[in-house]
């Protein structure tokens, strides 16, 4: 078996710009736990001020499978053990697990730690014994093991035998600076665990490219304790992605370490951890990413409709994930018949509505629409087509106005006529820039008849200039993310101005989130 | 040694939202041969009429290294290969290298191409043999090789033997779903070498985290034609990386394939894609992101300076990317020096001149402005900073209007009053948009007093959103590419309005052309 270790909430941290509160920690270890993570590790307490909160709160949390670990140091040189508030924090949070990292490479001994190697062995040693006679469970992480094994092999050995002889559960042999390939973790474990009779674990970093190989690599010949965070989280190039590794481990190598419900959460906790991070989850991560099972080409489509397995390497229901239809010009008939029934559109039994949809959607995407990203957008334009569209305004005219001079920053502003229900309104705004201004105006007319409008926001705004070679004369395509604050919608425009882009984008917008609201 | 072959621009542009113009293309390529990739797949003339263009257009180029190759399938079911449109194709493109992939895996065969499986064995035997008489290069890419092997070993070997028979130069064993794991590559390989004569490649994609370690251990048992993407682009979880493969082998497996200086122009490339695919380059992906190389400070930034190798795997300036090390102001200024020694910029020996540049660069990138594709910008700053620098014009004022209705495309006109040494010109254009509206008016103004903006055309303009949670209030970028027909140069802007930063980047751009022509 195998026996998982996460420290998205340690570790994973260290990758600039992440910072969760003390919820956010509570909230993200209920998840892991409901995903069967063995071991989670908290915080640091020695280093962490805000860590020691969550240490105190997550006792009150109950949790199925987990067990909370601390992380810290081993003592500083030339103290007792008793005497370092580094392993007194540890102590302090109430954990009934550790886990401390010593130094392993003889270089880093001497130029940051300013010891001797003698007195670094008897730090682990020490260290490691004094939190199991306290009735701990302790992970010993030797920090830079390869590259000190490089370096000096009998200095790395003696730190885990030191490790040993304290009583460490588990010798995690850490990959620090990420560079080492699978075959040089095999070498190194092969001949290290012939030294050793403590279980030994693996802590990769991806600065190669290879952490869920070496993770994986280190399993094969008989390392049982896996270090990682989901997504990836870590600082430089991230930490072994367990988003990856679970689903390797359980599909690809058959381990039974965790339930078939437990893998079906995977998805949601990483696009979850990524939201309380405040990252847009990246789509093209495997396993979890939106685009890990999207299917573009028509020839696809249709084998995937008859056989799953002809281009997809499991199926994405095991990870809680979902195949993805693209409708595109790529695309047949196969690829609308899916997306419409996903969207929940009757497209009807006859075949000539289809090809009516089909033709636009080619003609438009041929124009430089874009509906990969435009679910709304799709989703109007075949209403458009089956003639089940209800238009919400009329527009009679817009003018927009941008100023400037050399001193002073450019002004915009727009006026708007337009006509709801028969009753014409005629406004102004200004904004930030052209697009900003008829965003405001436009809202500023149609607020007092549609409220809900009060209720949806813009949440991206992307621009693409489809082709560069015409300079400012280029065709532009706008995407437009909005929001009601629980559902989001994606809508499209295309031009070779921009207003009319942004404009084309912002009214799908606009009237799909006033048509959601109402319908709900 | 080892043959590397690049698909970025077939199989990479299968990600969604990538498009290239054949001008992209052309530059993508001419970069890649700056990189020693061997082969550059560039396209697959039989199914898309603007590689065609492409194929054409690429032979003017002159390539140092690297051999172009054209994709395409095996020729249709019962016909002659001299009958198939495909292959013809091939041919009328020009090239001296073919890629032609055919069906490995019986499912499909009988389900997708629905013919039987000998038939199968002919198509691809006859088609790699009528390329190879009309003089070509020819590799045959294996499709779903794995998975066909573990369906039907037999068949998977039979249709390696039938390109063999055909004279193919190199048998690509493709993972095309992503699925398989290193020691599954392994096992598979080890068995299918005994069974064929000619060398073998490996095609990997990343569904499973692995594909950067699948190409390594295919290497490792001897595969040295290796297939992959510059970042890794590609359908669903992306191809095999080349940005993280080509160091690996280089720095890891010490495979001396490139040279130094080649490896050295890794980063840029790497960015360069990502900017012509208006793709935000990912700061943590390995060797080239921009956090590959973050150091967080403390402890770390100490230790690295007096010893690197502490903390980093590699030395950064051995991929062309920098060390981060985000609170010392002395790595600003190696920045500085180090970009400025890139763009061939001399900084003079002036300390106070270099903090002076320095500070306002700072400003500016924190602002949104990025240097990284604007040399031309660079340059001004510095020249702005330094007193060298003559300003061309005066802006006393402009007005942007843009006006639409529910029936008309919107119309856009700018008027503008500019001053030239001492004379003030007032004057206005339409244009497509309000850019192209303001670029027109300002050409225009200046014509008659720079007659060389004559030869001055923007050949590109790029716009990036910089924060889309502001919705359309959100913070632009914008980056223009210009060229008077021999020398091509960037220039970039930043603003939360479009016309601002459209204004910097295209003064910027004119104000260095008519420098240059002047100098020259």
């Amino acid at each position: 078996m195998v026996q998982i270790y996460d420290t998205t909430l340690r570790d994973g941290t260290q990758r600039e710009g992440i910072s969760y509160s003390t919820e956010d920690k509570l909230n993200i270890t209920k998840k892991l736990d409901q995903l069967g993570i063995d071991y989670i590790e908290g915080g640091w307490p020695g280093s962490n001020p805000k860590d020691i909160e969550y240490f105190k709160s997550v006792k009150k949390v109950d949790l199925k499978s987990a067990k909370i670990t601390a992380f810290g140091s081993t003592r500083r040189p030339k103290i007792k053990p008793e005497d370092d508030q580094n392993l007194q924090a540890i102590l302090d949070s109430g954990v009934e697990v550790a886990t401390i990292f010593g130094k392993t490479w003889d270089l880093h001994v001497t130029e940051a730690l300013k010891t001797t190697l003698e007195e670094n062995l008897k730090m682990i040693e020490s260290s490691v014994r004094y939190l199991k006679e306290k009735g701990l469970e302790v992970h010993f992480d030797a920090e830079h093991f390869f590259d000190g094994y490089q370096a000096n092999p009998e200095y790395a050995s003696q730190v885990l035998q030191a490790a040993q002889a304290g009583g460490a559960d588990t010798l995690v042999l850490c990959d620090t600076n990420g560079g080492r390939m699978p075959f040089e973790i095999i070498d190194i474990i092969t001949f290290i665990k012939e030294k050793v009779k403590v279980p030994l674990g693996i802590h990769a970093h991806n600065d190669a490219e290879v952490a869920v190989a070496n993770s994986l690599a280190a399993y094969e010949i008989g390392v049982k304790h896996i270090q990682g965070t989901i997504n990836g989280f870590g600082e430089r190039c991230g930490n072994a992605n367990l988003s990856s590794l679970l689903p390797n481990l359980k599909l690809k190598y058959g381990v039974d370490f965790i339930t078939d419900q437990q893998l079906k959460r995977l998805t949601e906790t990483s696009r979850y951890i990524n939201e309380v991070a405040n990252l847009t989850p990246p789509s093209h991560k495997p396993y979890v990413g939106d685009s890990a099972f999207a299917h573009k080409g028509g020839i696809h489509v249709s084998a995937i409709l008859k056989e799953p397995k002809t281009y997809e390497h499991i199926n994405p229901e095991l990870v809680g994930n979902q195949r993805e239809v693209l409708v595109s010009e790529l695309s047949g008939k196969s690829n609308l018949v899916y997306k419409a029934k996903e969207l929940g559109i009757d497209l009807g039994q006859e075949d000539a509505d289809l090809s009516e949809v089909l033709a636009k959607i080619k003609e438009l995407e041929h124009q430089g629409y874009y509906f990969e990203g435009a679910e709304a957008s799709l989703r109007l334009l075949i209403e458009r087509a089956t003639g089940d569209y209800e238009k919400l305004f009329d527009l009679e005219g817009v003018r927009i106005i941008t100023e400037k001079t050399e001193e002073l920053n450019p002004n915009s502003e727009a006026t708007i006529k337009v006509r709801v229900n028969g009753n014409q309104v005629h406004t102004a705004a200004e904004g930030e820039g052209p697009v900003n201004a008829l965003d405001y105006a436009l809202r500023k007319a149609l607020l007092q008849f549609y409220p809900e409008l009060e209720m949806i926001h813009l949440i991206d705004y992307k621009v693409r200039v489809l082709d560069g070679n015409d300079g400012t004369a280029a065709k532009v395509r706008v995407l437009i993310e909005s929001s009601d604050g629980q559902e989001t919608w994606g809508t499209v425009g295309a031009s070779t101005n921009i207003i009319e882009a942004s404009w084309q984008a912002l009214v799908d917008s606009i009237e799909y989130g006033i048509k959601l609201k109402r319908d709900s």
